[in-house]
């Protein structure tokens, strides 16, 4: 029915520092097409954004390079958008020539979300950083895209509110909502999908639409919020959204537990969850977790797998909840309780646990690395992260598990050269073991960090006939196959 | 593109009970079309289900009625099923002929949603009701569709663990999918999409899909599971779901404040949803609601325009959460603030208050009613609702208000004769001018009930272009249109 008129087949892939084995490996699967801008759509954007339509060579180079250990895949062009009415006129430009469109925050993503792997133009969202509105009495907020969690709760102090979402690093609330986030607040406040009450986003055909309402609640219709959160730009391209808030609690009380075993540790957590005692944060490292961010962030706490847990609410809730919480630690035979109360050593505290993905990085230095992100149900995680140790071990391989064990999520990176490509191997088989040890107990292959272009295959093992239906949509909505083509799923749709 | 074969324009239509203007309009909008099941697909379907396949009239009428003021539209025979796969086989014979199912559950719909108005088959999921798994240390079970959630709490008892999600109705737990239903613990607890973790649903094709993983996020690929919660039907028969429970909670505090305005009472409310005190429960009713309560459930609580405010956690935290909500109350001059900790008697509080809309109708006998479902957001509550009791005193209606005021969510119930149409015509003017006032400022016309074949005008005032999105998922997934035709969407497609 479409006419795909203007696809390019380029016989050089501008694909930049991965070894071969891979390369030739993600070619065949992912990258059968490209479809570079014509002149002409070239010329339209240029009239439309001036000097910000770029294709400097270097600023596609950094448009194409998340935090992945995926290919470079640089984008044609980077149109450095300012506002959704532009963001509608790139798409309209772009969609009447079949060229390919990629939203691009902060770079953040672990899975090649960015990669222009089909070419096309990058559409640079970090220029709509505006905070809209702050509504301390509806305990909401709206913001452009491209403002950054940081940036926002910076914004907030005054006005004693918080946007609690918060995944390491200080990615754009845009590709926030684009892969689901989460982290290590998820366990108390939601995800992305629990946190974002309405989205302004752009289609594939250049309209702008407004999804859901300024409520905490609705049954109007389908829950386009919802299917454009964790759709990784495959289908819209989210310029604003309306947020939830919360109040930064009256007292906030962390502590970190250690462990003679990771067995423990688990079950300590587990134990927490069942009781439903109220915890904001729970968070797990593993022995090479705790070495890799003592190296890095100059920190000295025991070499043992570790439970770092926060409790918010009043002084007298928190002070109850974690006196409950040291009772069943004790009970797993915790080594050691260290409570950290005053804002500096909080902070200190959690600055290191979110470091951990470049302190691991860190001990194979010049390396990249591959981030796990299974999440399993409650009651096997125990088992599954004991196995994975193990397996790790046996491996050979230096690892780094931790885990946002409260979801049931849990990460393990992996760092390697990117020249070793027989090491490179063996990690890749790692995660295949790990992803399909979640999946045999009905977990998910990916929590928070989404498919991207790098967990495609196991999406298809994860969803089955699910898939079939998702592109059915994906098909309905974007016809041309132009939003962020080669992510979610494979170019041939084959699966 | 798709030949519609087996439609067949009915010129009698089987609407019953209702004034002629208000069916005339309906008719109008509606029923353009009946799609009467041929002779040889109800042959087909009496070879599968023998005398589980029904065309009884009175069994037919039944699968027509729900509990609201809709005409009553019976399907044309009913499909007691028993398992997926034969609502597969159904699914699969309507399909081949085009001929619509409609999902039934304990029919306690208040928006037409089982109406039967282009005719076809009723799906009768209450057969489906076995709780197929509980997994206490994985705080989680699978239920079959037809599932009531009062039977699912009675069968939880023995584990300590609960569902939360409370409608007031026994609705089955598909239905509740169906509408996303909410209700009086959802500003605690949240609302169907937060917890229902995977489905199993039948799609208009007749494939079986799971959606979603047992656990408590994922990233991966579309969110299917929240696209079909709330989509009403229309895109899927949803047969099983993997839902998350909670801890019955240690210590419950319940209180009753009784104010002299409605204004102090929403504005209480409005200050402990700030000051982030958690509550399990905060229900509004105005003196209509508790005088009508009063009479039907033989209560005598004080006519005065109250809260029930409910807390959930351990001992300490429920003296000290409902402390803080007793000198809130105070400072907006709570008349009256009455303590329930007993079982008994807190029970008797919520009974009476589950009872409100059928206490309601009781003040006018023989009467079926209207009741509204907006939402605002928060800081507006307070004065959308005064506005709203003016409105309801100017207009000389009788109605009763109550609201999950938590989530910014209010009902008004309003009873009406349905031979009296200038009666009926005013409830319905009423009623539009309060979602105009619900829509002006940013809110929803629908946060708990859905938009059945009741509200879809308004549908398309709220959300304009999204709505045509919606629609064309709709016809991805079901370009027969067989599924629950006539919901969400007008039959013509034109908003």
């Amino acid at each position: 029915m479409i006419k795909m008129c203007s696809r390019l087949v380029a016989t050089s892939l501008r694909l930049h520092a991965a070894p071969s084995s891979l390369l030739l490996c993600q070619q065949s699967r992912l990258v059968s097409t490209r479809r570079v801008p014509s002149e002409e759509t070239l010329a339209a954007l240029k009239t439309l954004l001036g000097n910000r339509l770029s294709t400097a060579s270097s600023v596609l180079e950094q448009h194409g390079t998340d935090e992945s250990y995926h290919a470079v895949a640089p984008p044609d062009a980077v149109a450095f958008v300012q506002s959704t009415m532009e963001v509608s006129e790139v798409v309209k430009i772009c969609a009447a020539a079949h060229t390919p469109v990629i939203p691009f925050g902060a770079g953040s993503s672990l899975e090649g979300h960015i990669s222009a792997t089909e070419g096309g133009v990058s559409i640079d969202l970090t220029g709509m950083n505006e905070i809209l509105s702050v509504e301390p009495e509806n305990m909401s907020c709206k913001v452009q895209a491209g403002v950054t969690r940081e940036q926002l709760n910076v914004d907030l102090r005054a006005t004693g509110l918080m946007f609690p979402v918060d995944p390491g690093a200080n990615a754009t609330l845009g590709g926030m909502i684009s892969t689901n986030a989460s982290g290590t607040t998820t366990v108390r406040y939601g995800n992305m999908k629990n946190n974002v009450m309405s989205l302004t986003a752009v289609m594939a055909d250049g309209r702008v639409i407004k999804t859901g309402s300024k409520t905490r609640k609705s049954s109007a219709g389908y829950d386009l919020t919802r299917m454009l959160i964790g759709s990784e730009g495959t289908l819209g391209i989210v310029t604003e959204a309306e947020l939830r808030l919360f109040g930064v609690p009256e007292a906030e009380k962390t502590m970190i537990c250690q462990f003679d075993s990771i067995q423990n540790a688990v079950d300590t957590c587990a134990t927490v969850m069942q009781m439903g005692i109220p915890v904001a944060r729970m968070e797990l490292m593993d022995e090479n977790a705790v070495d890799a961010i003592n190296k890095y962030s100059k920190l000295d706490t025991p070499v043992r797998p570790s439970l770092i847990i926060e409790h918010h609410g009043s002084p007298g809730e928190v002070e109850e909840q974690s006196s409950v919480v040291v009772e069943i630690a004790n009970d797993f035979e915790a080594k050691d309780i260290e409570l950290a109360t005053g804002l500096e050593e909080r902070k200190k505290l959690w600055s290191g646990r979110h470091a951990a993905w470049y302190a691991t990085l860190n001990q194979m230095p010049g390396s990249r690395g591959l981030c796990t992100d299974v999440a399993v149900p409650f009651a096997k995680l125990t088992n599954v992260i004991v196995e994975t140790q193990a397996d790790l071990m046996k491996s050979g391989l230096f690892g780094a598990i931790v885990g946002h064990v409260g979801d049931g999520n849990f990460h393990v990176m992996l760092p390697f050269l990117q020249d070793d490509a027989k090491l490179m191997q063996k990690v890749r088989d790692f995660s295949d073991r790990l992803v399909n040890r979640a999946l045999e107990c009905e977990g998910t292959c990916t929590g928070e960090h989404g498919i991207g272009n790098g967990k495609m295959s196991y999406l298809s093992k994860e969803h089955r006939d699910g898939v079939e239906v998702m592109h059915m949509i994906k098909k309905a909505l974007d016809p041309k196959d132009i939003m962020n083509p080669g992510k979610i799923f494979y170019g041939d749709k084959k699966h």
